[in-house]
């Protein structure tokens, strides 16, 4: 239980500053508790800042929180308490209960510390800018330090959420990135990190939720496996005991094996590894995959509407769950809201190549689209059809995996297809070969060793449903739902070839 | 759409036998169909054989399922078509609709293909033993090939859902792990690796779903970490580009890092790698961690009980809703149900001491528990208590990690705690120390070289709340809730030091 100095069981670290010559009647108000080792179960109940409304006025109440600014004026000292993404103006000033020396006390505590303060919530003369709690204030009885902060700060609160814009305008600091990632624990407190990564919770919630409503099974696949099942690039190599194995660049055949096991809807939520030396704004070396595979009875388009639809209860849900944090995020971060439609748009390959010609693209049917064609392809699409989320469907079957089911007309495209936020992919998928002979041809014809991918193509060697499915990586849809830039603000320790730390 | 053999559009195969002389009335009604390649958008709907019950006599239905046996005998030929954990007896009889071509066909095709099968629903005369739809016949009309299996299977799912005692005792076949894990793709389609794995996906829906009620947030932590956190063993390595790393073998450092960061309760579910040479019933090399971590206000035993009630919920939620699947499991290993109590038995390590001395073991006070003594002790606890589910707290400081905090009372005890399932541990946690000062002493005391986990302690400069919290084996959960013996029974594909594949 925190206490005045000198009553506390654990080690003892009084930092009280020397009191001077006159005798302190708030002593007993004030100090430095003893660590917080469980000594004592107290029935004391603490308020949650964001509580703390007109409806409180006049109650006494107890309060945990960080000092997030204190400003000492004469003999009255003003702090902002934070808690998460609510704060409070509370005062300490000298009059019954806070001697001269307590607000001194108070005002030397080092902002970023851990404080409980027993307090009256009094309404406010006039709205508290700077606050979320606008209409109280906390006149402050009793303050003891929780855990003290060190004096310096890596960097501050109120610069990291500082709007890029007023950085550039205002001459008023911001944070670099690295700066920001290096002290993470820090960055994270910002109620910009913590909306960010509250609706992140909220979309694995809202993902999972959908499935599981629509008769989807959660499994949890491998992550060390012994081969590199497509191909053996871009892979992670890990020390096995005495041998060597891999860290999977997807739940791909593990969510095939359990299709073809018959759990008929499978989805995985897991770290993907990708060990691509890019250096862009939404590669990582290591992501979360939303994955999801499910066995069809006639055409894909069962399993594309199915995923289309969970995307959209995700964009739904997270405009009803979460408006206060897409808020926050947008003060820093302006952004229009993001649009979708329902049922979701789906275009085919070749539409999307004949708008980017019309606008001027020179390109072939069967190239791939680059990164700047995605973007135009993106704002097009929103520009005639108003949405910032579409299917693009039937990709040249030269450009997708040796697995990918071949269209059945038109022999040059494929049963596959992406799926685009604010005109950057978030989701791969297609329909997947689930015959062994018509899989070992294709995987010849990529060149494909064999005997490296037996035990996949044996998989299906005991009677196999038709099935598709699509990979989604969680950090890029966070990223594009906000209108952010880079997929390190939406992954909360990013890795990346240049970063492995903290 | 699957169409009798020459209709198809995809590449055609009819593996249809020779039909001899006599014409074929029925010959548009069986065949092997082309392979599904989404063809077409038939309005055609199957219905699931779990739904085909009495109420729906006489009604013709499409159904797709396996052919689980088939019996041929005269004129008629019965199937048994399943469909998950559900099935149904078919009959393929010489008649209007059926050709003696058509009931040798059906006779012959592979077990394990998928079919779609077209029939009337007739009432049984009498409860049909060996199926799931036990008042129910389907009297086959059409019959076409969806997936065809290869004719010898590596095991018989009659053989693999054999209790071990019927094997042992009439001498009739059952199927070794080995096998089965060889196998998995067909040894999880039997219903009791049905049973098993929809419950383990409950397990996860249940955690996740009562912590987010709780006010908790999910996260997700990296596994390549840079530097291995607690001393070193025990840790796989990952050629990192040109230099190495490390897969994390909890997310500890992480989840703590959230609380410093102010999320104050979190929880994440993701795979934990631990390269222990272990070859035992319950250790596995990769398995699923399911962690929480919690800032409290006075004493841990406010994360205890949140725990505590966590797990609770769990046994609750998996009795109301996977009472089938855990009828299904029993069958084949039969198992008391999972006893427990509310609130959560607690008792302090002392007390579990004392109780295994007077049943005749010797043991010091800071001892640690063996696998054996625990299992005992569970043994006792059972007796005493009639619950499967207990917490051991305050174990010996000397047997936990260096950042579990002391006891403010006996400095040899700590404030951690175990939680068990029938006789073992399931659960290891503490509250953990949040002042930088203890911990580097503590640290220094175990031996570790500060310049390792400089990142750890620096994290707790700058404010850290009290906090607590513990991480759960997903598998040995399964395991122990449904009775089982090996915790490579729940998991879908094991990794231990011998296993690396499929």
């Amino acid at each position: 239980m925190p206490s005045a100095a000198g009553r506390g069981q654990g080690p003892e670290r009084d930092r009280r500053p020397e009191s001077g010559e006159q005798p302190d009647y708030a002593k007993e108000r004030y100090g430095v508790s003893s660590m917080i080792q469980s000594q004592e179960k107290p029935d004391r109940v603490l308020v949650r800042i964001k509580d703390l409304t007109e409806e409180k006025a006049d109650e006494v109440v107890w309060v945990r929180g960080r000092i997030h600014t204190s400003r000492a004026k004469g003999k009255q000292c003003f702090l902002v308490l934070r808690q998460q993404q609510f704060n409070i103006q509370a005062l300490v000033a000298v009059g019954q209960h806070a001697s001269k020396q307590m607000v001194k006390f108070a005002a030397n505590i080092n902002k970023e510390s851990i404080v409980d303060v027993e307090g009256v919530v009094r309404k406010a003369h006039q709205k508290i800018g700077g606050c979320t709690q606008q209409d109280v204030e906390l006149h402050v009885q009793k303050i003891y330090v929780i855990s003290l902060a060190e004096p310096r700060l890596p960097l501050q609160l109120d610069d990291a959420v500082r709007p890029e814009v007023e950085g550039e305008e205002d001459g008023r600091a911001t944070v670099n990135q690295d700066t920001r990632l290096d002290n993470r624990v820090i960055d994270l407190r910002t109620s910009t990190s913590q909306a960010v990564f509250c609706l992140q919770s909220g979309i694995c919630q809202l993902f999972r939720e959908t499935l599981i409503r629509k008769g989807f099974v959660e499994i949890q696949t491998p992550k060390i496996i012994s081969a590199a099942s497509e191909g053996g690039a871009n892979v992670f190599t890990v020390s096995y005991f005495k041998s060597s194995a891999y860290l999977a660049q997807s739940p791909q055949l593990y969510k095939q094996m359990c299709i073809c096991a018959d759990f008929e809807k499978v989805f995985c939520v897991g770290p993907v590894f990708r060990a691509e030396d890019s250096n862009t704004h939404r590669h990582l070396t290591e992501f979360v995959g939303l994955d999801i595979e499910m066995a069809f009875n006639y055409h894909y388009h069962e399993v594309v509407d199915e995923i289309a639809d969970t995307m959209v209860q995700i964009f739904k849900g997270l405009q009803e769950r979460f408006q206060t944090e897409i808020q926050t995020v947008n003060k820093q971060f302006p952004c229009e809201p993001f649009k979708f439609l329902e049922p979701t748009l789906r275009l085919e390959y070749r539409e999307g190549v004949a708008m980017l010609r019309e606008a001027g693209v020179e390109m072939g049917d069967e190239d791939d689209l680059s990164t700047p064609n995605e973007k135009l392809l993106g704002r097009l699409v929103k520009e005639k059809y108003d949405t910032d989320f579409y299917i693009l469907d039937k990709y040249p079957l030269a450009v997708r995996p040796f697995y990918t089911m071949p269209d059945p007309v038109n022999p040059k495209n494929s049963n596959s297809y992406d799926m685009f936020m604010r005109g950057e992919e978030i989701l791969s998928g297609a329909q997947r070969i689930h015959d062994p002979q018509l899989l070992t041809e294709r995987a010849q014809h990529h060149g494909i060793d064999l005997e490296k991918i037996k035990a996949y193509i044996d998989s299906f060697r005991f009677g196999a449903p038709p099935h598709a499915g699509g990979g989604i990586g969680l950090e890029r849809v966070t990223m594009l739902y906000l209108g952010l830039h880079n997929v390190r603000q939406t992954s909360m320790f990013p890795r990346d070839p240049k970063r492995l730390t903290p």
